[in-house]
């Protein structure tokens, strides 16, 4: 770390600081520059006692860190792609994983229903929330354990690998039951013990990033996964709140790149949580692709208009086959072979059989 | 709700709007204005169904929510402020309610010390964490039972009551075995399911506002709690995140009135995490007294400087003592008799005995 | 407008609403809901007297505008996407237009080199501040009448555009007759003056984004420049300022669709501007094109470490070729013919003659 | 500057970056750390080259700047607060100064009626926009130069000094006619050249912090004023723009501790900006001078519900006064004598003669 010293200082104020940074157990290096003195304190600072606190110190300005924080989950721990297997269909190759479905599972005609036509149009794994994470208790809360065996049932029938979100430590393992991959949502990306718990039923984990967390912290949050001693994390780009209400997220494209650039896991985005329209929905597809997202997560549902939750947001079976079709051109653009069919196999990907 | 239709939309385009608020139990009523037409679709907006979902139509414009969404919070709800009763202290009435202590329980010796301390200055609550929601799992994460044991020693000795963080649907019990307060964090503000695990003790509740919560989302937490049967929900302010970073948070303060303006329930400020820097916090303590707070919490500890977390938003014993003496001619100014005692007699507040 | 009022207002309360509605020109029609009555303003809300003072009163809880508040900006004024004449070179219309060069003019040679590197890459427009808006008046604030001079001597010499920036209402005759577009940079997005200014110099307008402007206002403030008779003002989206420290601005891609759906105006994006690290240019150039931006504006610099302004956001001439030859396979996804070339004819886009 | 060197680089990278360092004519002094190798670059950042290109090298981590950005506005160039004379009303000193009066200028009536209401309440300047920024051209622009000639008239016959704001680097003189203080707005807080224009005028400025400046660049704004050779700079926190859709903007308190910390300035709050309500403003005040303020600017209209521009948070004057009456006991509480009357004497500030 490095630890600013205040213009003016005393020298006996900086061998205080200097005295606290050899008790925590670094090694103080003291620079005197032309106005200001720094000390760096070396020492490994993921193993050491934070030095932070000692911005309580009168005569320290700011304390910098200087290490990255994330190691499990960094480039440099680990430099090639981590591909993730989701009973069988990798995410992270070389292909693009297509995550599509309702938003809410609310019965089982919406859910066969959706289900065959994202598969129809290319997708392989399965959304659908059984528990719903609600800003209000008076709105739908999801159908719980029957959602869950709902979508035990389109798996069955369709082959599609199932994604669904964990909400609650108690129901990790009857959720783990049903589930190909576990979602971390938004609002519990930084429920430290419910990321624990996930890692712990040893499924992969879609970790989604918080409204107002930082890509570090993100990174942060996955580590708490990683070093439970489950190493399959998918980061989840869905939007941060900012001021601008025409959308109801910012979806930050930039985090795709970033976070792959700092770290080896694969990374989605979520456009439909990311903008709360379906209108933007395709465009924001498209980018996300270019910009080297290894997947997407796309809410559909037959009739939005009548959607128990967020129908502003998801499309309907006729724009999701346009979406599909429209992204063939994108993942030639970036070198991607096509979309991961169930099987492993590469979805057949022309205007033609998405309109099957 | 009120559904603003696209200009130009065709009639036959605005009857499949009525048609849809028909169905989905609101009566439609058609209001054609000079340039565009909206539908109000009257009905109680907390029983039917939501009517967002009609922006999925492509003749919609908007869908604007006219009830508010939060009930048993509400000022209309419940007129009189609501005054909870935490063994013994009320927090909410006509005395300023201080908790204080240290950001994390490291120690008996560092607990006991400051549990002496804030008493002897007028504090009437403790915190401290047993449980701790770090950014990254290298972080020290709190002492856990062994926390809660020190707390409760600290209680036998000084009488002070225990405000202390539940982390987990798992320690809901054994939490609230030791604290008389159970304190949601930011980070939980949308745990839906930890918020109700908390009401389920039958403690009193402090509600930490999220990060990036709007204060209708914070109060609909609120409701969370409300709506499983506990009435003693308590508000805590606690700064949002924005590009601000002179400061650790941007300390809402406007959103202590508004809130205490919509409900009935207490609302209390935390400046340390509020500002995350020890220097500003006197002056938003005197700030939010101004602003009608029902009580601080505040981060106490013994030598900042070595905190095993947040050193620099901690106060020591003689800021802290400076502090609560400092506080005196604000609370004369908003009419509060002092500050409560833990037997629920006023402390003494003047100088000579804060300094004792 | 709608005006929501408070549940349980009398009816004379409700009576003085209508009353001052009529007093300002609309005809009220009232609206008695389950719970809450709200009255609907009858009236062009562009051409009356604004309702939102309304809110004034106690028994008024919210005003709704209705009516977007941008005339001549939005889409259904001008169905058709707007195309732009810059001294020869069309922006907005089939092919991408690329505007590259340096942050700052710093000297002859440095603009000079640029300009032949950024022109053999396929570039057709040459950005570079002559007059810099620094945030530290300490900091380099560009070469002034000097810089502009080396502008038209680099224009002279490449053909390529001039696109500079305008700071000063005093300045806009001088830059008008340099540059071949305006540039009106974010910190001036709501300097009403500057816009009016800008407008009446007759040059086409690049209109950058605000950092914290939403988009309803950054089409409000070209709305500016169209109302002062200039037609010819291109949007560009630059990034938001969020609570994200990773990049410098949160580049809202979403925007780029929003914009061009709410508008007819061509929209391009600033990627080096928008996350203020060259590493993530390519990839937010490539997610730019596949969003539908009509162009790109790109900081080049012969020695970005040496940059006199913002090095760390500047391409070096191998980048930038690199990143050129690289968007061919978007610009083919989007069925854009290549990028303009200052003549009017479209560049050869293939490695080969990017790297020659 | 500390510049931090990614792990893994080899000695020639880092010969490479300690290169750059000497030729930029800093001194460099490397420390090879436990993981990591940082330079620290000794030498005045302020008459130096900027560092901060050097990101612009692959193997540079991050730069970090050591030393503060502003010198003239810093609290260790200029220990003792400044006071500034606006036409015999100090402001920054003992007493609270309190500017008062309509958002715009819209008649005589209304503007004569309001100054001697806020007069009569205590209030010693007037406030009162004759050039408005307003986000949308078809809304209300103020009153221009009648609107100047009616605020000489209103000084006239109340005495108040006059607050008005520059919106035009062309209007500088004839505003500076008729203002004894020239405000500059939050959207042109870094429209540096019209900072500059405002500064020559040689009148005192108050410079209104931008809806998304950080404090840091706020401070920055005010040195390019106080650099041109103008030392009457107050600085007023207006609210920033947040996510928080409740109030306007929400107002960052903190920083007129954390403003009054760093800075010499005076620092005065404008709550009718800062939270867009009417009915949050009393509180807001008490806050403010609770925090330490210099001053508050309010917004006042007879009739706030007809106001053409920015209604909803305009008090009436009844508000008016009951709000200075209850400002008393806070600035007992924070030691100061009164509010400043025209004359430079204190008003009285009783219930009674605020109410006559």
């Amino acid at each position: 770390m490095i630890i600013v010293i205040k213009p003016h200082a005393t020298q006996s104020q900086i061998d205080e600081v200097t005295a606290e940074v050899e008790k925590l157990g670094y090694t103080p290096h003291t620079i005197s520059g032309a106005l200001q003195t720094v000390v760096a304190a070396i020492g490994d600072e993921t193993t050491h006692h934070t030095l932070e606190s000692l911005n309580a110190l009168a005569q320290v300005e700011r304390v910098l860190p200087v290490q990255k924080r994330y190691k499990l989950a960094s480039r440099e721990s680990h430099p090639q792609p981590t591909v993730i297997d989701v009973d069988g269909v990798p995410m992270g190759g070389a292909a693009l994983a297509v995550i599509a479905g309702p938003c809410s599972v609310e019965s089982a005609d919406q859910l066969l229903a959706t289900a065959r036509a994202v598969k129809a149009a290319g997708a392989t794994l399965l959304r659908g929330g059984a528990y719903k994470p609600r800003t209000s208790p008076y709105e739908f809360q999801g159908l719980g354990k029957e959602g869950l065996r709902l979508l035990r049932a389109a798996k069955e029938e369709t082959g599609l690998k199932i994604v669904t979100e964990l909400l609650s430590e108690y129901d990790a393992d009857i959720v783990a039951e049903t589930a190909d991959m576990l979602q971390i949502g938004a609002r519990n990306s930084q429920n430290f013990r419910l990321l624990v718990a996930a890692a712990r039923t040893g499924k992969p984990i879609l970790l989604k990033r918080g409204m107002s967390q930082r890509i570090e912290e993100w990174l942060l949050s996955a580590e708490y996964i990683l070093s439970s001693g489950n190493p399959n994390v998918m980061l989840c780009e869905r939007g941060i709140r900012t001021f601008e209400t025409y959308t109801r997220n910012t979806l930050d494209l930039a985090a795709v790149a970033a976070a792959k650039s700092e770290s080896h896991l694969p990374v989605i985005v979520d456009p439909s949580q990311g903008c709360g329209r379906a209108d933007l929905v395709p465009a924001l597809c498209a980018g996300a692709v270019a910009l080297g997202a290894d997947g997407l997560i796309i809410e559909v549902h037959p009739n939005p208009a009548e959607a128990l939750s967020d129908g502003q947001q998801q499309v309907d079976f006729g724009m999701f086959r346009q979406l599909m079709a429209g992204l063939e051109p994108f993942l030639k653009a970036v070198n991607k072979p096509g979309i991961h069919a169930a099987s492993g196999s590469l979805a057949t990907f022309d205007a033609a059989s998405a309109s099957a």
